[in-house]
């Protein structure tokens, strides 16, 4: 709990000084001040994080924490649990969604096993083991408080070292058969939301195991009452390793000062936790898309960010954020490059500035 | 007329069998089928436009066609009229948001001159000024009939000419001082649309003027009584000739099977009017973003399709295409180049089809 506590304590207010830097040079090229929306207000944040005005993402990784989970005996899942070591194993082939998208985005993967149930047969991935998959959590406790507090500890660690390597940001993978019934469970546990609005189809079960995968999550949190003021002790409870160590990943990168461009609906789960944590944490990460996932849209309103991409993708992996890296990419360009009215010799005046006027 | 006809009498059908194929292609690689979401849907519209499932968009423009709106005189804008031949010679000089982004993502910017209110001192604009701005359309028609069936016939040689050349794929842009004011009159004209839905403050006007926009979009309809069947006589009581040159933009697209990206809320405008010439237009447009304008949404549904970004920008120029080129290439290259299930060899029986399983 120590690192946990240290990071935590060390996250410093976004440096406001460098954010004003930055929406004063936007507020000065030819266009109407605020019209480049969340390019504007994405690279203005950035400015925060960096607490610079100059900054690139040019070295940048997909993280992604794999792992299993027990409640898969409840047959609330499309594919068996083996699936989750063997996508993770051609994930670090350079096979699969994040694999090809990262490549295309000039972006690496790295795949950590943090609790995948077998063994990995892909040296590519960075063994950091806690146990075999979780419990049912029907049944028992998902995993010990320790643990749970270990699976973060190992999301920091991990991300640390890669910050430490130079890399200058991360975006947030994973996966782990039976992680959106542990995500929606940890939701559940967490907010006020309705079950029938946070439990989706996942990767795409029946009619008939959505039932069961909403019965498994109500049984869940009637036997262990996770307390929601304590996260630590929802993720033990309902959680899984997975979305502990992406809690983890959030942590290092508010407690190094580098931004966490976040997936879809696994990561946000673990955004909420983090944030739960410390609401410093929110300022460090970027949203990416709104996952297809029907419970994504309630979790933005209850974390206040908002995705910049709408594209109905469910696949997970961390494939949003490789496309998010594009758009942040552009927006840094555009910052830098654009002329000023000054260079560009026009009056500015003659621009109105909107945004005040949507502010009365 | 005669080049208009006969470009829409040319357009074909999309290719059903090379979309088939990609998405055959699609299913087969690992990962739960349409799990991709809009990234998947774009390439099986892409393999149908280009009649092929090998294909890039890597010679690409965005063709902005910039003039001027008799309208302003009505104080319904921010910027004063001689911002539109400024903001355009800016732009061929690669100062703008969208010279700026479109190197950024390696696309070109095409500036035409269809009818700026002014000499324009930039060689680089390609000159085909059909009329020195249109009429204030609250006291005359914008311009005559066969002045707008000019203008979109020129927007299709101009895009004719750069597929000629080689481009295969162009994104829409217009610069055009009371631009939005045409296309809210337009869209007015139309849809049954509520005009408070579709006029906004474009790039930043004062709630007074948002009441003399409206009442000019009021009174143009009332005196000139546009009739929703003839797009023609629409766009000439209440357009703009930029609108109509994107029209022809758009026309261009379908009848030399190439597609078109389609930029924020005048973009909308004139595919809605493409589309109400031939709905087979439809199938070449792929929009990008979701405008800042409150407008922008209600005409998606008008028109049946929806964006892949939500930036709440309203820059206009088309910076929304810059992006969606980069979203597009990172689709194309995920199509070509994930793992097959068997080439992972996974068996794929065990990833569920939840496609099917939602069209009940």
């Amino acid at each position: 709990m120590e690192k946990i506590k240290s990071s935590l304590n060390s996250i410093k207010e976004l440096d406001f000084e460098a954010m004003n830097e930055t929406k004063r040079r936007w507020d000065s090229l030819v266009k109407p001040i605020g019209s480049l929306g969340l390019m504007e207000e994405i690279t203005i944040k950035l400015s925060g994080i960096y607490r610079k005005t100059k900054f690139s993402i040019d070295k940048r990784a997909v993280l992604v924490m794999a792992s299993d989970n027990g409640v898969v005996e409840e047959n609330v899942t499309s594919s068996p649990q083996i699936f989750t070591r063997i996508l993770a194993e051609k994930m670090a082939k350079e096979m699969t969604g994040v694999s090809v998208m990262s490549k295309s985005v000039k972006a690496d993967v790295v795949v950590v096993d943090i609790g995948i149930n077998g063994n990995v047969k892909e040296e590519k991935i960075i063994n950091r083991k806690i146990r075999y998959g979780t419990n049912n959590f029907t049944k028992a406790k998902a995993m010990t408080y320790d643990e749970t507090i270990k699976a973060i500890e190992t999301g920091i660690e991990i991300a640390d070292e890669l910050f430490n390597k130079g890399y200058n940001i991360l975006g947030t993978g994973e996966v782990g058969i039976g992680n959106t019934t542990t995500s929606a469970a940890v939701i559940k546990a967490i907010t006020n939301l309705n079950i029938d609005d946070i439990v989706g189809k996942g990767a795409g079960i029946t009619d008939e195991q959505l039932i069961l995968k909403k019965n498994a999550i109500v049984k869940a949190i009637d036997i262990h009452k996770p307390n929601k003021d304590d996260i630590i002790d929802v993720l033990s409870k309902v959680g899984g390793l997975d979305i502990a160590g992406l809690v983890g990943i959030y942590i290092s990168g508010a407690k190094n000062s580098r931004p966490i461009v976040m997936d879809g609906f696994i990561s946000q789960t673990a955004a909420l936790c983090a944030i739960k944590l410390d609401n410093r944490v929110k300022d460090y990460i970027i949203p990416s898309h709104l996952s297809k996932e029907p419970g994504a849209k309630f979790v933005f309103d209850e974390i206040g960010l908002r995705p910049m991409l709408d594209l109905s993708m469910r696949l997970g992996e961390g494939t949003g954020c490789t496309l998010a890296f594009q758009i942040i990419d552009t927006s840094i360009y555009t910052l830098n490059n654009m002329a000023t009215f000054e260079e560009a010799e026009i009056e500015k005046e003659f621009l109105v500035d909107i945004s005040k006027d949507e502010e009365k």
